[in-house]
């Protein structure tokens, strides 16, 4: 078995807020059709300025956003600091303009690459009842 | 900006079926404690199964599985085909065994290498009233 592979940057962050833009590499951008037909997606992007083997060996971490926590598993938290530098973020999607998707909710930062983007689907992504320890509902979602 | 980086991988699926299990390698394993106190987790895994030049650049689908579907976009499906062979999958988490996952309903192939482990946290992830297009409704959740 491989213990490694390669990760192609698909887009980029182009401007981050409440609202983001968030532009397809042209190469990519024929992969978008239908994709204006969902309201949310889920958007993985590469947390580059964490991407240095120090962040990367980073296993244990106490999320600081969230008053309270105990140290814990990199795993068991959404910290940027991980082996593999990827952030996961479920967003609404605004609009579509060609190459560019207007986002709203997005937490990655201007010029972080993306690497894929899909398609939120209630039946397979939602468990509003799902289980979390207390210190996740201080501070902000992630 | 680079155009790429290295994805390591951090663990495996060892058996797959309704309940499948994810063993986590050794070196990776302080990054588990307090995953436990998660009842839902999102796993990333790595489809090697399509890891080749060929699925990498298929940027458009008829998503077979689900009947009706028309051609889209890779980025508006979950279609293993991707410029990265990412999958997400979001599962309940059974328990925890040492470095072994036993979570129930993870659509990974035996062999699927893990490259990141989230908590699922409702108020990040979980949008129930997402609007999707009707053709997700048919076939399985993905």
């Amino acid at each position: 078995m491989n213990m490694k592979s390669e990760v192609d940057f698909i887009g980029v962050v182009k401007s981050s807020g409440e609202f983001s833009r968030v532009v397809i590499f042209p190469r990519f951008c024929v992969g978008l059709p239908g994709l204006d037909n969902f309201s949310h997606i889920v958007i993985l992007y590469w947390i580059h300025l964490r991407d240095n083997e120090t962040e990367r060996n980073t296993l244990q971490v106490v999320p600081r956003r969230h008053p309270g926590a105990p140290q814990v598993g990199v795993f068991a938290s959404r910290s940027p600091s991980r082996p593999n530098p990827i952030g996961l973020c479920v967003v609404e999607l605004a609009k579509i303009e060609e190459c560019t998707l207007f986002v709203k909710g997005l937490d990655a930062f201007e010029g972080s690459p993306i690497i894929d983007i899909k398609p939120y689907i209630p039946r397979a992504d939602s468990v509003p009842e799902a289980r979390v320890p207390e210190w996740t509902s201080r501070g902000p979602p992630t």
